[in-house]
């Protein structure tokens, strides 16, 4: 999630104390558009309007209306909607509330789903979507017009799918079906970023590394939360005993259900790669520091040996002042006992050094 | 949350052994004053008083008496509005005790709800609010005078308003969400501070950014205990069967236990943050130690061996005492000879470390 | 907990195998003092005695005869006492089995609890407190004496007590919840030392502050299990139906059990801010040795390749050899020269250490 | 988990939302084999066929039909045995969706087992094996052909065996518990990789080591999915009402339950020595560093002083032009005064490492 | 746990596949032992059989018949036991399956209980002891000979003992409690380690410390689970209802569940004890690093720049060729301009240094 977002996000538009129910509209927000679809077994027909009248007229014609509205910028259409429909004012509230959180609420005559789209592999984002379930309808609201659910809207147009044979719980599960398999595209994208950075920690790691892992690490910790609690609703629309979810969708749902629980796991097993690269990058920087270290040392630790005997030859001694000052200069052989002290010197660190196993380091 | 009030916080006016029930009341406290409002569906009186023999009489005249007591220095005044309104002694212990846990205990003919108000943005600290709750009656307790209210009353004030229409239930509802509402612009503050540091960290960190994020950390974990038990106490509120709480107050109860929801996942998020943003600054530490001890081990491991061959020729043998006493001096090309045989040195070691990868170190 | 405590925790004097029931008292414990209160309403009598006979007369005199033994020193007594009051042997074995868990025990006829008493706040150490509760009687039982139940024998001995006119549940009650306020006092000497810790870690911290973290962390870890464990007791006296527990004395352990509750909190937020100073001052070391490392970088880096430079015109090439021997030495601006040369390499450093932001950290 | 395995497993073949029970075949899938095998007390007998009419006459004429399907390239053949069986349509698109969790659906008339078999040792790779459970029948479904299931074929052959006596709710337990027992061996073998790491880091240990660690934490952590989840699936086999499954059955379930436990019991240690491992790695690194840093210090530490000293007399100060200039040049003992110097430094500084401790270090 | 007990724990003698319920006996097992006792309130007889029809006979005699079997080598004798007490046939594979997980298993007419033995202080191995609770007998397998059982042979043949009164569950309780009991004594052992690990921390501490701390981790790592398990087991022999368990054993076992509850308390402290050794043993490392590195910095800076001055006047410029060459070498007070020269830079340095405070580190 990018710091913009999470910005945006807890930015509510109500203040502390505001009457419940109160619709605050974005004012940036698009004009809703009203897609009208009204199906049974044997009819499928699909308008798009914004009178209320043609809506009301609408419903209870075939076995299922189904009102998608793509855009939150008004209000009164929003407020009519829920006239039409009897929907609950605080659920009303929350449609136009944006970063609500995926939750399921039963005002018994309708339930009420907030569920959030993948719409975005890139950052991870979601869009909220709501849904309203009740015994002849299904309304749905979306901030943006998306293509996601063309393939539903494929299947309804199709006499022979089953959509069409079975009532508006059918459909809401058509629909969360399609937003929770939504996800696995955006994890497989993930999963190779995951793989790109495993690639990057075996050689030299460039510096960033532990940005990017803290990027995916953010992200990923927002999804996992979305989908578990996507998780939960759909537990709660599996157990929770209401009229409005027949058995047989039920049964539907149990396989969406365990789609969230494959989410759930591949996130958990994402979150613990992520730990294990950041352990083994940080683990190769201590690596480099050391085997950098081993290298100095041993270079230097030779050299200033060397160099102090080099200096001390360098001394400027007067050595006709007294034959106790410096009479290897004059020694037939001084340069070359100079010579052989140094040799001797290194000779004897080295072999110190590979007797404490610092010359030569294992890298298998 | 700050050392001072951290003390503060577990100090403690009763000793051990002490009864029960005694309302030991803050010397410094200041006088308590009583804003008395009386309403029904028809009316709404606002007064302020501090005899009892008012209070009593309002009592019963309207649907709702809400009494809200600002300053809790006169033990007197809680006590005598505990022997009119009933109200259990051990609650009205706690009305003074500040730093109370969030709670809400049950007394037969009344609840006592402990809330806490996030009143300072700036250090995360927060009030408390006492609540008793009756049939026909709301009681609140707090120890400064604040304007959070001024929207409730407000509402109070319009004759439209829902509340005019509804219980002291409803009213305690309104307030618990005002309460819980008021911690989302706290988070937002402390959600720009999190950027702040996200920020700060991607380039050079200054060395206090620990002391900064070890502050968040600690008024995140306090505001994370503080939102918990507020979930705690309204999911308690949602479930235990209790007359005094009417089904429909519970269906706004239940918006606002999702608000708490909402804290407490966002709260989540900024722990984690925390502490991915620790883990990174800590490996942009390792990260320049182990650039800067690259930079010096070149440095100086190129040049450490070049002076010990300066040094060499800078002994002062007596190329006069004997052939073997450093011929190289006197050749023609001895001091070209040294120079190139430093050159050679040098280029060898620069083709050793660039072999091993250590000179130019991948940066994107 | 200090180390020597830790021995002596798990040392038992009775070894596997042996039949259950068996008192092994510690023989170098102190004699028992029997101290014998005996109240009601309107009566409140204080006499000490080691007679069983006197204590058999006692009993049923008064609504309540509370005992409290002071000592554990003598088997026989404490057996002489189980029969008396028909204790269960397995609790008389725990009376004097020191460094037992915090627990209640329901032996149908009559409760047993074990407390630990907060005696000592500069180690942690606690004492094991032995309740029986019986329906008309209260046995408590202590290793040593010590003041805590004065102000309690003090409210027992005022007529208006509201002690006097309840039965032992409530003195039992009484003892529980100053026992439990004995840990608030503990609790504000260790908030007190961990603001010590951090305020030593903000500046230069000492190399001993992992070892009194270490310290801290082990007598908070200690407190939170004994504390937790009686949260789970009192939890237990409140929710069993238990005849022996009236209703009007469970309300008053409630608010008890909302005191352990508030220790915990408090100190699972000492435990993290333990931690969290932990860390801090871990990356503070970090840090320390990341700046001494830039110092010795900078000054060791720049001087290297100076010092080449002086030990390179300090080689003594013969010039007069071949004018290919260091003709530098007789240059007339020879010295000039070198230190100029030397000063370009010192600056060009300089600048690029500067480049790289090494030169001038920024510490806000 | 390999990476090539994990990209695999999040490629799904199906769409966002694509109808539910659609067949969706991977195109490189191997052909079904179909073994038909039927026994009774006093009957065995067994036939390859891939005609449905043969399989629905073997199906009712003995007590139990096992089939036994490998390869699931043809979508056809799984539709027809899902119409002749009735099993459900969610439950065939599973079959042909590898990489599902494992599960237990309850159909009504059949059970819908998944497991996973532990096929490959080296790298913890896990095939989908498919168990449809009814009254008379089981079907089984697997990927690729092994022989996992010929030691539960030849119990069947003898007469003698349980297997014969028994329904098919006898066979499937049979065959999970070969299932679980498969994974005895695997753990076998990651327990001796383990034990090959432990020995590794106890001497000088190779770079690579960070990343065997992480490979095999990453296999570790998948086991532990896949055998949390068949604890998961047997329990709700042993726990679940269900008439397929006889109480006979169910106490060898038990066994199996046991199993898993035992199998999740000791990947947890796996896991935690995992973590341990890293930790001891870790802090051999800084051991290393450690000693490093400290041969090194005290090598250069000792030798810069003398070499400054060695430097100081190789100035070349003209004696000649001022008595102050450099007269121990001059001295009678000049040298041996300047080899004193040094040995007298040299020995301060030994003396002051040793008393700091830094000389010799305890190894023990 | 060693490596060479894990490699074995997790070899199992039977295969994937193999029928249940086969007695596969480890070829080097010792031939069993059979010890019947067989007792009543007035009666108590032991004599030692291998014979069948001898056991039989004794069966019924006196009110418990208990058989103690010492030696897991001959798979017909437990084949024979198992089919005179009607003994499980799964039960009878796990008593020769040594490794088994601490559980209970109700049969019907009699109990399976797998219990582990702590008999070796030294590496916290634990022994597998399986026990069969009937009505009327208990039986009790054991791999090894040892002197566990002794004490309570000794209060059976004690014509006063409780156990004489009472029935085989009884029996079965005090053989738990001593083998519970016997953990105790080895968490002294592992707390004395713990004592000795933490004095060696403090001072200069010797590399193998993680090692060490590693294997105390391991060992109570797998304590814990063992003592865990047997917790489980307990509680579920205190709360299933099960007629071979009397009320009054009951209360007894309550005492033992408490025992292992104190053994789990024990080993979660000495966990987290570990841990915070660690924690501070690193923090020692990082310490020491850092205060070798500080006093390399100090020296090795104050002196790099004074060599550097001695090199530049140990330059051989010619001083005839030109009077800008060196002319410092025949200054008067050339030399001590240079010795003041250094001096100053030295002072300079270190009064940097103290400015920084890193001179002198504060130690308390």
């Amino acid at each position: 999630m990018s710091k913009k977002q999470r910005r945006k996000r807890f930015h509510r538009r109500t203040t502390p104390g505001d009457a419940p129910g109160v619709i605050a509209v974005d004012p940036q927000a698009a004009t809703p558009r009203i897609l009208a679809i009204s199906y049974g077994p044997d009819d499928f027909q699909q308008t798009e309007t914004r009178r209320m009248d043609d809506i009301a007229k609408l419903r209870g014609k075939q076995r299922v209306l189904w009102l998608h509205i793509e855009g939150l910028g008004d209000a009164r259409i929003i407020h009519q909607l829920g006239e039409l429909f009897s929907l609950h004012m605080l659920a009303l509230e929350d449609v136009v509330n944006l970063h609500q959180q995926v939750k399921v609420e039963d005002y018994g005559d309708h339930l009420f789903l907030i569920g959030r789209l993948a719409n975005d592999s890139e950052h991870g984002h979601t869009e909220q979507i709501s849904l309203f379930l009740g015994k002849d309808f299904l309304i749905t609201f979306q901030e943006q017009s998306s293509d996601w659910l063309d393939p539903v809207r494929k299947r309804l147009a199709d006499a022979n799918s089953q959509l069409r044979l079975r009532g508006a719980d059918f459909l809401a599960y058509a629909l969360l079906d399609t937003l929770i398999d939504g996800y696995f595209p955006l994890l497989e994208h993930y999963g190779e970023q995951l793989d790109a950075l495993e690639d990057l920690i075996t050689e030299d790691p460039p510096r960033s590394i532990m940005h990017r892992i803290h990027d995916v690490r953010a992200v990923l910790r927002s999804l996992r939360r979305v989908i578990w609690s996507h998780r939960d609703s759909i537990a709660r629309l599996l157990h929770d005993p209401n009229p409005l979810v027949t058995n047989e969708t039920r049964t539907f749902l149990r396989d969406c259900f365990d789609h969230t629980i494959q989410l759930v796991d591949v996130l958990e097993i994402y979150r613990e790669t992520c730990t294990d690269i950041r352990d083994v990058y940080l683990s190769s920087i201590s690596n480099r520091l050391n085997e950098i270290m081993t290298v100095l040392t041993i270079i230097a630790t030779i050299f200033i040996p060397l160099s102090f005997i080099a200096g001390l030859y360098g001394m400027n001694f007067n050595t006709d002042a007294s034959p106790w000052n410096m009479p290897e200069l004059n020694w037939f052989f001084g340069y070359p006992f100079a010579l052989g002290l140094m040799l001797a010197v290194a000779t004897g660190l080295l072999l110190y050094f590979n007797a404490r196993g610092w010359l030569f380091r294992k890298r298998v």
